[in-house]
């Protein structure tokens, strides 16, 4: 008889973007002539800039031509020419030597971070941030490494580290020992981001554990202070305990052409039951080429576009675009009187409800009097309760028009 | 401290394509002047075709401007016009009903292939065929579903079914319950394909022990026989117990571009251990919407464009390109005296080495006299020992060319 995995019957029924999906469409039946601007879901709106545009092109055009048509991209990793283009300059121009060897290119980090913890053993004792991006957690909870989940929707077994107005929205590290850490900066959903003294901290934390970091810096691009690392390799040590993740989605606007990079340091290891250290990097290795095949050679071509002279430019003045919006958001919220935290080296806004009003009750509000989608800080973790996240990624126009409607908004 | 998956250290350290590459290194190295023709891994050759071409390039474009810019695939599963096609024309034409959610876009086949066993318990009992595509083993050696592998490379707790020459190379029900069973017709590395009797009888052994089998269908286009089934879907009952992986691989040149998808039947019920039947269709979607995050949409317009018209004929003419050389290949080795299968409904020839040769041996010699790259059919399993696996993939000059060389080989 055919047995399901019963971890799956752990995972909580109201996955955040569906509840928020079906609040959408309620309101839009009800109110089928407003105009609803989306300040919600993560998604980029800028179109692919022209040097990723023709690089595209031109793969296609060599796909149709039997001399230059490629099949099985043989490494299963990743196009060398794609690699080369993420070690320099992705990681020499900051200092930071990466071996093509240690670059994983992938259909996104979604995948790649949802994956990873695959390679491990299920009595690893996972630590998140709370808030947190669902997806570390019920990937683990898929895969048994937690007990079922309380009223508060937190599962046994994971470690929670809350995230505080108090403490700048960065984690600390624990008081016992953990095995894996999740940690994403800029953060995924507060915007908050992590000095190199706070990353060090990490590093030791983990060299003292033996345990290992997911370093989760998707929205590493829109960093504008310069003192703010792009990369935990910039910090002494990373290299024996941390696992990084990248994407183009966010860097590139990629979320619909899906590539996306992980990093494997040579020197990291794990252990075995009896103390055996292996190289953790092979494993990964065999895990992606038994049970993934590589990304669309035209994804790649036009991934590599992305780090080309007119790439670069014309990337940043997406991000730019996207930073605008961020700032502008914050300027306007904070003079009609919120708290507003991010958006500064993260297009997230992590905004504070007004009159300490619920985070659904604040959605619900903006909903129907703003007619502005939003996230509920709630879905995130306990800690969340009490924000909202608001997303830069709307259009110039849309964002104006959300902020003015935000002005009249009473509560 | 961190622990590896030890799972992982029961993996056998010599993954076949590997080992090829190696022993194909090492000969490059000895003769450089040597022109090598490869008919070992299931690599495609001829390029894409007009219309998907042209389709590509239309959706690279929309991606250029912000009014037709696509960002997440909302579903996470593909979107509809694909799914649409899919099921209107790869299975209403062969009088089967599939609705589009029970379609799920991909990757790629092997990505689903090694994906689909998370859903299910880690105490199921796994039944493949020898000789195997070693994926869908491997996953589930990393999963945990196995014992350590014995010296013939067979691992604790899979039930291996022999795949012989006197039974055409198709597995019979084993006497004993098993939960999962994978099946691969037309099959790869054997080039057999199952009647819709045999497919009736693996059914039927299904339901009687709440199975599932696992049908991997991606060489269907190559079927030239109307009696053989192209889908499992096409025998009554099929839909309780099965589900079917497809891909646009080896039917439309898509190894380099990656597209895939599975059926998961909305009728099909696993359980859990105190015996309740839960729906397998939602549980496969939260699993992709947690794990993966949708195909480039270029990709899947490039997909759909296969189902068109012009698409059709075009892609019709380049399997019988394949087809050519697999038919070419079959005669050509039996006038010399070879006992050949597969080859007529598949793009694999099944080679019996001549005077009881070993694989490995059959595999060195073609190498240094013929300089043919093969696939050894030990490495798919005990049961391929004495067999070689040809694809018909290379180009019809490179074919013909290495039937000449075939003709002055000496054993």
């Amino acid at each position: 008889m055919i047995k399901v995995n019963e971890n799956f019957l752990k995972l909580q029924a109201g996955y955040l973007f569906p509840e928020i999906g079906r609040r959408v469409r309620a309101f839009k039946q009800a109110n089928s002539a407003a105009k609803i601007i989306s300040m919600g879901i993560g998604d980029v709106t800028q179109p692919l800039v022209p040097a990723v545009i023709e690089a595209m092109h031109r793969a296609v055009g060599e796909m149709a031509v039997q001399a230059t048509f490629k099949g099985y991209d043989d490494s299963g990793v990743g196009y060398e020419f794609l690699r080369k283009a993420i070690t320099e300059n992705d990681y020499e121009t900051r200092g930071v030597s990466i071996d093509i060897d240690e670059i994983f290119v992938s259909d996104g980090a979604k995948s790649d971070i949802g994956n990873i913890q695959e390679i491990f053993g299920l009595d690893n004792i996972v630590a998140v941030a709370d808030p947190v991006y669902p997806v570390y957690i019920d990937t683990n909870v898929m895969a048994g490494r937690t007990g079922p989940a309380n009223n508060s929707g937190q599962y046994e077994k994971i470690v929670y580290m809350p995230c505080t107005e108090a403490g700048g929205f960065v984690p600390q590290p624990p008081d016992e020992p953990v095995d894996i850490v999740y940690l994403c900066f800029p953060n995924n959903p507060t915007g908050a981001v992590a000095t190199k003294q706070s990353l060090a901290d990490w590093i030791d934390y983990a060299q003292k554990n033996k345990a290992v970091i997911f370093f989760d810096a998707a929205y590493e691009e829109y960093i504008s202070d310069p003192e703010i690392p792009h990369s935990i390799y910039e910090v002494d040590g990373a290299k024996e305990v941390a696992i990084e993740f990248r994407s183009f989605s966010k860097t590139a606007g990629f979320t619909g052409v899906r590539c996306a990079f992980a990093v494997v340091p040579k020197q990291l290891k794990a252990y075995t039951h009896d103390g055996r250290a292996l190289d953790v990097n092979p494993i990964w290795r065999r895990r992606q080429c038994t049970k993934f095949n590589g990304v669309s050679y035209i994804t790649q071509v036009g991934a590599a576009a992305v780090y080309s002279p007119h790439g670069k430019s014309q990337i940043r003045k997406v991000i730019d675009i996207y930073m605008g919006n961020a700032a502008l958001i914050c300027r306007s919220l904070s003079k009609l009187g919120y708290q507003v935290y991010g958006g500064v080296n993260a297009p997230y806004i992590w905004l504070k409800t007004p009159n300490g009003m619920g985070s659904w009750e604040f959605f619900d509000l903006l909903l129907q009097k703003a007619h502005v989608v939003s996230t509920p800080g709630a879905g995130f973790g306990p800690s969340g309760e009490g924000y909202l996240r608001l997303t830069a990624f709307a259009t110039p126009e849309n964002v104006k028009e959300a902020l003015d409607r935000f002005a009249k908004l009473k509560w």
